[in-house]
């Protein structure tokens, strides 16, 4: 299976979201990727339709936004 | 593994969400429920602190909001 993408940005929201989506679908099939601090990665984010963080994107190209941390301006800021 | 429990009222987001949500952690390990048709799990979904649907419950117990389809208040109106 081709990985997900776990798009965060540390906050708390991100966190406890990130341990259940790990939980959930196995560490091996998701990429974690802290854009705040690897902010070469948000234009990819965004790109992909990422609107806030946590947000998962999926291997056929759909993003969950879970729960809700921080929006792409926030991040961005 | 114990099963998570997605909680759903068949709007478009709802749907779509669900396929991804089967997709990455398996059939057999969620429930799907259509609290807009089984409406008397309502009160267990909020009871369990579900805010919006569709959301998915994790065997421990946390709740992940997935984007947005309908407040409670909507599926109960």
């Amino acid at each position: 299976m081709a990985k997900s993408i776990f798009y965060h940005a540390g906050c708390p929201v991100c966190v406890s979201a990130e341990h259940d989506i790990v939980n959930l679908i196995g560490a091996d099939n998701v990429e974690l990727v802290h854009i705040g601090e690897d902010r070469n990665r948000i234009a990819e984010a965004e790109k992909a339709g990422v609107k806030s963080v946590p947000a998962l994107l999926t291997p056929n190209g759909n993003v969950l936004h879970i729960n809700f941390g921080a929006s792409m301006a926030d991040v961005k800021g």
